[in-house]
């Protein structure tokens, strides 16, 4: 009985890390969502390269795109074990992400605020603030990928 | 100077048309975003499946992250040749997309509108109405499959 309580505690605390089923899932929502956020993140660019057919319609929705991503929970697909395996391709994740778990932390709370940050900024149509904070997002997610994240194969 | 401007021309609207890049690209975005918009749909199935655990902040994270793609311009990935070709994997959008293009504006503005709908009747916490529009919500995603997307390889 003491065996079956203990494999039970033990079940729940990986089903509710694992909240997004198998590492190949979690891997591919993953990829999913920040491919989604990196296409947002190219929109908002292009707009500021050309000053002259700046969209605030675009970069708003694109803005809002990133931060209700960011809002939705990414954490959940990092699970054990997540730092190998494949989703719709290997993962490159580094194990330095589960070694490393108060700097993890900081970034992605660092990349949470920048992206609800971003947000507000966008809404305003403020061009040379858009720029200044945009710099601010982007620089939140090289933090994330320099520490945690394989260089692409070449 | 006339073939100039006329290939000027052409290669203007391509350009237009194919603002998110490469044939690949598009593909690949447009599975980034779709496989985002399934994970967060997962999530909220699973808060209806378990009332006993339901979470209203899990079921608007999520409502706001589909609403917030439904937003994004998605229409943009489906540039002229997109049904043909590889992202993350081969795509599976049929050429009747292109072939029919009043039904795939329908289903893609019924898409945007159960979102948004969707995202707002999230924000009041009533189960019952969740549970609807998120039946509505799902129909939309389904008129689009059955019409325009290859049934999986087995």
């Amino acid at each position: 009985m003491l065996l079956r309580a203990v494999l039970g505690i033990a079940f729940l605390g990986v089903a509710a890390v694992s909240s997004a089923g198998p590492i190949e899932d979690q891997i591919k929502f993953r990829q999913g969502a920040y491919t989604f956020i990196g296409w947002n993140t190219n929109k908002i660019k292009a707009q500021l390269d050309n000053p002259d057919s700046f969209s605030k319609e675009e970069v708003i929705a694109a803005a809002n795109a990133i931060a209700a991503a960011a809002n939705s929970g990414l954490g959940a697909l990092y699970g054990p074990g997540t730092d190998k395996g494949e989703g719709f391709r290997k993962t490159r994740l580094k194990s330095e992400f589960f070694e490393k778990p108060e700097e993890a932390k900081k970034v992605a709370l660092q990349f949470n605020l920048e992206a609800n940050e971003f947000a507000k900024v966008a809404a305003t149509g403020d061009v040379g603030q858009i720029k200044a904070k945009f710099g601010k997002l982007t620089q939140s997610c090289k933090s994330c990928h320099d520490s945690f994240r394989e260089k692409e194969a070449k």
